[in-house]
């Protein structure tokens, strides 16, 4: 069977696989439609019911309501408007306070606290229930977005959601049912599964085969042309070194205590 | 009507969130089920369909199929013997590198190093890749497992699987067909939504909140009784104290060059 022929038959081979390759950013909501309780019930089951590191739930869900925290987070994160009209905004940290609390007053011995790969193990949990959440939207017919942002402004944003020492925020997704020209944008391109899965070690690509990469991507412009675009455009950007300040000081405050 | 009922009637409403909420840990595969290359390649078509910062694409997969590599991960990973006789072995890599490469490939001035925020940021996209594998193995039928131990023994996982100075283990997932006793055992119990997800600002919980969520998990000896347990086993353990030594390398490797 020829590689293409193969290929669209099998990746939509069930309405599951379906979705997760229907599922595009939404970033524009209906404003008629609002998220019913009901509706984010089942995605916050759905968020649980995750896989989670020692069946230990690392993290927590900041389910933001309240117009004037919208508002502000949406400034705060690299200001884009359209956070502040989603109907559903919810905040993911990666959260050892409650065990560290726990262990505590469960009083068995001396307690050491959460270092760095503590964080990682519960950001990667805070992850997966995000990833859980935004497959259970889609097949709800609710679109969502990540925004990476917020891990950016880390002092303010801890002092808005009250974040403690061992919570840090690991994602942001905003969910609403897709404004009608939101289902005509077509999904952009990814790149393909050869140039991202390696055999058994890691294959450091040469020029040659970034450029290949690049290209067959976005053809004709994909390299330089979409790669310098990008390092322009995020890379260098004002927006990403202020992530990367920001998460610098996430880390020394879950380590040291400041940041 | 009553929240019992509301809650069994809405949480499997759809076949994806059945999918999401039957889907448990297996750790024991079928040895006579072997994955075939197309439901791989479904897998890898799931997790490159997922939600990528910028489009970007920020992670490798590392697809292990040399049994000798299984066998060493099997003992770097907390020893752990089920990994060795997993069908699927995937490593999930946070990777800059490959855009780190281009950047500068493609030559439009300095380029800046990746930092603490763009490894986070990457962590995500890796993550939320493994999670959509995840989800597209259930709907096949394959069960599977996270290691988060692969963030152990960071210096011998770096050799092994060639990893480069900007790219670094987020996740790992163990799959196959379930074996028979592995479809009767029972997923364990989650805490319940109403003490993960807060409203609007997070909400410290005081010892009796505490006492409260844990003996809900597990009534009569959730608290004290499964926190020190946890605390013992897990939190004070030799392979956690080896995961935030390892953790702290890697942070430092990428930042600095060396780990």
């Amino acid at each position: 069977m020829p590689e293409n022929t193969m290929e669209s038959t099998l990746e939509h081979s069930n309405e599951t696989l379906r979705q997760l390759h229907a599922r595009k950013s939404v970033r524009v909501y209906d404003p008629d439609r609002p998220v019913s309780r009901q509706a984010k019930k089942q995605l916050f089951e759905a968020a649980v019911t995750a896989p989670t590191a020692g069946c230990m739930t690392l993290y927590t869900i900041l389910d933001i309501t309240d117009q004037g925290v919208k508002d502000r987070l949406a400034i705060l994160c690299d200001h884009q408007p359209f956070i502040a009209s989603a109907p559903v905004v919810l905040v993911f940290l990666a959260d050892w306070q409650r065990w560290y609390d726990s262990f505590c007053a469960a009083g068995d011995g001396a307690v050491r606290s959460p270092r760095e790969g503590d964080l990682l193990l519960a950001v990667a949990d805070a992850v997966i229930a995000a990833q859980n959440v935004v497959v259970a939207a889609e097949s709800l017919g609710l679109g969502s977005c990540y925004i990476g942002d917020i891990l950016e402004n880390g002092e303010e944003v801890a002092q808005l959601l009250n974040i403690p020492r061992f919570a840090a925020p690991a994602a942001m997704l905003c969910i609403g049912y897709p404004a009608r020209e939101q289902l005509l944008r077509n999904k952009p391109a990814r790149f393909s599964p050869s140039s991202l899965v390696h055999e058994n070690a890691y294959q450091l690509a040469d020029t040659a085969a970034l450029m290949a990469m690049h290209n067959e991507r976005n053809p004709g412009d994909g390299f330089p042309g979409t790669v310098r675009n990008l390092c322009g455009r995020k890379w260098n950007s004002p927006f990403m070194t202020e992530m990367n300040r920001s998460a610098s000081a996430w880390l020394k405050r879950w380590v040291d205590g400041n940041g």
